[in-house]
């Protein structure tokens, strides 16, 4: 048994068993493994982003780490800022990255890197194992490492650690760390803040925003009478009919100061303080009330879940407990000029039973809620990271993850273009993904983002970096190109159409919704 | 005067005047100070590896850096390969990235990242200003470090540096430092070994592979009987009829070191030691004989030309030494079916006068050079450190650089699907290019490389790993929907066909040569 084989069975025997790949020379002895050890799914990406954008989707929908192969530090390069979004969101991932034989790096050859120092700027554990008998340890160790909340973990792999003999074979699994247990009197002093007479808030982010949790957490609310929260970016929700509808933190600063303008004290679990996306000339960069007091009850390496369980039993609630959620009526699909509320109220009518609603619709998506909330059932998933070309490698991830959930990607036109070679791996393994293009031409939030900065009337030369008019970009071609058949509409009446008739096909489809 | 208009003023007095950028809301202050600073071209990337990649293409061409803007470690990251393929050709290259406000990075936000330690995994220098006032200062301060032989030099701007007043103005440039002078008795030692009774070859790589030096350097291999070589991947050569026909050293290891075998004395003139690209199992790692004798006369950080012109002088010939330079013979287009040799000898054959050839052809190029030293005379380009998504880049700023000149593009399929954004880029700047698709529809290269790590019979899963064709890439339609006229062609005919009438055309073209 070489490396590579040990490698893969130590995956195997991890329970990781999906790998996204784009890999090259280096890594010809994996892609070998992966014949001769059977039990690994591997799924081609065209490019690193889809890769790595891929497996932070996957995670997000089992819980699980995938692994990324990938080809040496352009390969990470690529695929960094997708893991950044990952890393953000607490995903866990295990990434390969293949490296030039241990003898070979004296040599300066034209992909000779610091794959450590890069791979140091994008994960929270990175290991490069020096020989082949050590692989299936450091592996072992790296999807432990990956488990323990949510982790990249970065395993570096000269070539020649993957041919040579490794006599030991596979490495036993290795048990993650247990995450960190709030202290009760935390948990007390929250509890006594929720219920006290001053107007608090609960601010929730990662695993307590999927349910059964976060009707843990609305009960919390409604027995305490705090208001009830949501970070602005969250790795993923349960939201639709049935479930609670958690307000996020608006992106826009004069509408999050208003939304939380009336919190005394606000409780964070999972949650970052509330500050806002960037900072601008002469606007404060802290979204509540400079005298409103913050209580960080449950950090990202806390175990979240075990501390909103401890504070409804500090609150006298059962860990089943159920809030009162109030009936919201479906939707009807809209009609007329392809607005961004019009595309959002009709994807919500016609949302399918039990879908995963991926989210990059940037600009677009900002009044989205308003309407999910009345949609069936469903996981919303959305960038965590703010790099954009996050959602149409996270919709493919999340497809492989929830084999046989219909998936419905929003996606603003300029993140698209970022990584469009998803369309490739959806038609390959012919994904049940309908993507929405929001298409307005243009970098719409860089246009409201030049204005908050101060900047009233752009000139021609800015109006042009913002801009992608010209020329238009044809999604349906683009899509075709990839092997995705597509559709073009510039109505809410046609795009509801377009949605019925994707739903009754399967494999991915393209919507193209032309917005006035 | 805020501190981005003093940048922007910066670089101009530098003579730094095109800027590939991809914006974000902390380079919003740049983007209108563009508006504000006349002078200043800008082009739009829709993916950051476009405007690396591009900058690039950029330098080649005009041997003076572009600055790239990108936003924050993401947008660093999207651009990091084609940054890496630049600092491994020394082409030099200012990134501006955007960061967060300085009092903003108090807070853990979405896109909150350690650019300094991303920046200095592909980077020779890197500077985070700290206040708007020094921005100018450090502006001058990269544009002389990018100068110094072809650096890669990343300027971090915290968004308040942009807009807050930069009461000093604008720098005055900064005189970049001299390359080292090679001395003279290594010269001269040099010298001794190419005229020497013993078999010697001088390997070149670097600016002496451009006109007039690779015809001097051609003339040092006539007047002394060594062999003259130039190393794998180059930044850019001059070629076709009336040049020197420079032989590269091969990638195949069997090939490289047959083609090496004869050699006693290697001189390296800018050139690293001829490593393999990669190491392989029980393959030798050095591709010359293990008793050849290694002489690096001159490395990167040295003035290659002035030590090239000392070479000649210490061998009695004067700077203008023209070689005897053969006839070669103008090919005219194959027939029949579009395999490697038939596209390469129709594309040699039909090339514009004063062509700039780009080349990622990958596996379907290896036999380029037998054709194209018959070709007219042209500029060659190629992707300098193994990361693949290079050439479409390269090409468009090549186009930039070099206002006037038809830009050909030789693109494997699998490469150009990693950076296929920059068609866009090509369409809304009307840039006369004539992208040439080598569809063979797989990483035909990792084919070979399986083989050649030792994988004789490869099974389903690996096959499928490399395979492209699941489904076919349709590149006619994806130009389409990037604003890009295309056709594809399935003979050598129609393949000449279609270069005839792109040349016929301004602004870009694509030909999909379907290969069987």
């Amino acid at each position: 048994m070489n490396g590579a084989q040990a490698l893969v069975r130590t995956l195997l025997a991890s329970d990781l068993d999906v790998c996204f790949t784009n890999p090259g020379t280096s890594e010809m002895h994996f892609v070998a493994a992966l014949d001769s050890v059977p039990g690994m799914r591997c799924v081609l990406g065209l490019f690193e982003g889809v890769v790595t954008g891929a497996a932070d989707g996957y995670a997000r929908m089992t819980g699980k780490p995938a692994a990324t192969l990938l080809h040496l530090g352009p390969g990470l390069g690529n695929g960094l800022a997708n893991v950044h979004n990952a890393r953000k969101g607490r995903s866990p991932m295990v990434n390969i990255v293949g490296e030039h034989a241990t003898y070979h790096l004296q040599y300066e050859t034209p992909l000779r890197s610091d794959i450590a120092q890069l791979a140091g700027a994008c994960s929270d554990w990175v290991h490069t194992s020096t020989d082949a008998d050590g692989v299936s340890r450091d592996a072992a160790q790296a999807v432990a490492r990956a488990r323990e909340g949510g982790r990249i973990a970065t395993l570096i792999l000269p070539a020649d650690t993957a041919w040579n003999e490794a006599p030991s074979g596979p490495a036993e699994p290795i048990e993650p760390a247990p995450l960190n247990r709030v202290a009760a009197d935390r948990v007390e002093a929250a509890a006594r803040i929720l219920r006290g007479p001053r107007r608090a808030a609960l601010m929730l982010s990662g695993p307590v925003l999927i349910e059964p949790w976060v009707s843990l957490a609305t009960a919390i609310a409604q027995r305490t009478g705090c208001r009830l929260l949501a970070q602005q970016s969250n790795a993923r929700m349960s939201r639709g009919r049935g479930h609670p509808d958690v307000v996020r933190v608006p992106y826009v600063v004069a509408q999050a100061r208003q939304a939380l303008a009336d919190i005394d004290e606000l409780v964070l679990l999972g949650a970052n303080p509330p500050a806002s996306f960037f900072a601008y000339p002469d606007q404060p960069n802290m979204m509540v009330r400079e005298d409103c007091a913050l209580h960080a009850l449950a950090g990202r390496d806390d175990d979240l879940v075990a501390c909103l369980r401890d504070l409804a039993a500090a609150l006298d609630l059962p860990a089943d407990a159920r809030p009162t959620i109030a009936d919201r009526a479906p939707l009807a699909p809209a009609n007329g000029a392809l607005d961004a509320d019009a595309i959002m109220q009709t994807v919500t009518a016609l949302l399918p039973e039990n879908a995963v609603l991926c989210d990059e619709s940037v600009s677009s998506g900002r009044q989205l809620f308003k309407f999910t909330g009345h949609a069936v059932p469903h996981d919303y998933l959305q960038t965590t990271g703010g790099a954009i070309g996050c959602g149409a490698p996270l919709a493919t991830g999340a497809a492989i993850g929830a084999p046989g959930r219909p998936v419905v990607s929003l996606q603003a036109d300029g993140s698209m273009m970022y990584t469009l070679q998803a369309l490739w791996t959806q038609a390959r393994e012919q994904l049940n993904v309908t993507t929405v293009i929001l298409a307005n031409r243009a970098y719409r939030i860089l246009q409201g983002e030049l204005r908050s900065v101060g900047v009233e009337n752009p000139g021609e030369r800015a109006r042009q970096m913002l801009s992608l008019d010209s020329p238009a970009i044809d999604w349906v071609s683009l899509a075709r190109g990839m092997g995705v058949p597509g559709r073009a509409v510039d109505s809410a009446e046609a795009l509801g159409q377009a949605l019925i008739d994707a739903r009754g096909e399967p494999g991915p489809f393209l919507i193209e919704a032309r917005m006035p």
